[in-house]
């Protein structure tokens, strides 16, 4: 199945609950709005992409279960269900672009409950539709970038579990396989929740892609060893000045720079914030219990950083591949 | 008390058993030197120095403990539980220098069985007296390096732990502490088996010395954001061209060259091997299922990398602080 989808016959959304794998694999249902910020917030659900894909199915999902009397009541209730899962993960754009399309898509039409319900499902199935879509050009794109031999590292997941299906940055990797190239994958296990570890080798050895796992820590030996030949890794936010990504990211850029290795962000063009620099991002603290062992030990744990865009070499997205500087 | 010491009254090598820290302090006594070599390698023991204080005093045990008729017999025993011990822990260099110091003075004279005991118990006791000076001389020359105001970014535990007591990198911060200055402390978690989250930060707070814990990969993220001042690791083997360290070190030193951050080192003169170059220096690989949650997925997990001696500032020893390049 998708990583997230709309169970037509329930009426609710049902996605794969990331935090139980690799030992097990279970979908679990949202039926309101509360257990879909609750499934973000907890990160059952995670990645840009999947993530923009709940967002616009609880939009679906707040006329479905809204008991609103008119058509203006319940524009209302969707505004209000839009906030409060907007406001769940401030750094990933996919998420606010996912709500905010399908609130423009059902206030810019006129009509009764049914039909902004309709709306509101047909232009969430759009976006996770169009993410499947677009993946696969990310892929069909990202893979002229690889050839047989390559060994790529990636961080984190950006894979079809953070997707709606086929991933990103393991999209690219997934093309360039499907075009014949032989192609090894290092995924780092990304600290404090082992994405990498837990998600990104799953993921990839059920479909039989050779990875070898590695600590976040082990990149820079590996490439000073020469054994790494490019780095793919997906985006939460592309602004003009800089990638926002899992914390970690912004280190392998530095690692790359160093090793004159490529570095390629892969990302669907949803990802990218015209309106905003670096500096006006929000980085997002995670619980402190993440990593420590005791309790009264100060933490500090952000999910993301910053990677400035004169260390990526490109950015390949739906439409092509896109060479810094980036020009909006 | 001291992480290793002789228990003169049970006549065995007592301990503080290091993987039950934080959740438990509890000491072990190693009887024999299967115990011993079990303790090194399952990291009861870690810390180069500390590794070597407890390969002295393996050669002590084993005098204690032989049933050997002749003093002839006895040093043959002696020569093999050398050799056993030896070979716990490949990379660094403190283990076999102190258990060929301890061989050197027994070999060195003649005597009856008890004198060769005595021998090497003094021998073994000197070398864990003098680690304690050692540091404390290491602190006081590192201490000249730090200023008030300074925050200062450790890797892994280079602490009373990882040495008979005191520590190096962290005995540099406790000196400058002693000596009035106000210093902060960023402790990195050290995947895979987290002696920043479980060691460093434990005996940090035990001396009311202010930490904050980060998982490794934030390192780059906070110096990017200028808030690292210093950075001070401990050492494993420093040949003339590279420093082994706790894996995860060589990218701390990427990063500080990227961002003009210090890259010191803290280790005695007993951790230079002046006989090898990087290349002859085997890696030691650890257990897969230090970090993987599926079975059948391959890892990488080196315990150490090596950092290129022109990425490292300089290298705070008890005789004083040497510059590369270094002039062996």
């Amino acid at each position: 199945m998708r990583t997230i989808e709309w169970n037509s016959e329930n009426k609710t959304i049902q996605m794969v609950d990331q935090t139980l794998l690799p030992q097990e694999y279970r979908t679990i249902e949202c039926t309101t709005i509360e257990s879909l910020c609750h499934a973000i917030i907890t990160l059952k659900v995670r990645g840009a992409p999947a993530i923009g894909a709940a967002g616009a199915y609880g939009i679906a999902l707040a006329a479905q279960t809204s008991i609103a009397e008119t058509p203006e009541e319940l524009l209302r209730e969707l505004e209000s269900a839009a906030r409060k899962i907007n406001s769940t993960r401030p750094t990933a754009i996919n998420l606010a672009w996912a709500i905010n399309r399908v609130m423009k898509t059902v206030t810019s039409k006129t009509g009764t409950k049914q039909e902004i319900l309709e709306t509101a499902l047909e232009e969430a199935e759009a976006i996770a539709d169009e993410d499947i879509r677009t993946n696969k050009k990310i892929g069909e794109h990202g893979a002229t970038l690889l050839q047989t031999g390559d060994t790529v590292l990636t961080h984190c997941n950006a894979g079809r579990l953070a997707c709606v299906d086929w991933g990103t940055a393991l999209g690219v990797i997934r093309s360039a396989i499907n075009n014949g190239k032989e192609i090894q994958i290092i995924a780092c296990e990304t600290r404090p929740l082992n994405q990498g570890s837990r998600l990104t080798t799953w993921e990839l050895s059920e479909d039989k892609i050779p990875v070898t796992l590695i600590t976040d820590s082990t990149a820079g030996h590996l490439m000073r060893r020469g054994k790494i030949d490019k780095i793919i890794v997906g985006a939460d936010r592309i602004t003009e000045d800089a990638v926002f990504n899992k914390i970690g990211t912004y280190t392998h850029s530095v690692l790359a720079k160093e090793h004159k290795i490529p570095f390629y962000v892969a990302a669907p063009t949803s990802t990218i914030d015209r309106n905003h620099h670096e500096k006006d991002i929000t980085i997002e603290e995670r619980d402190p219990d993440e990593l420590r062992y005791l309790n009264n030990i100060p933490v500090y744990n952000p999910a993301f950083d910053a990677t400035p865009i004169e260390n990526i070499t490109a950015i390949i997205t739906e439409k092509g591949i896109l060479h810094p500087p980036l020009t909006f």
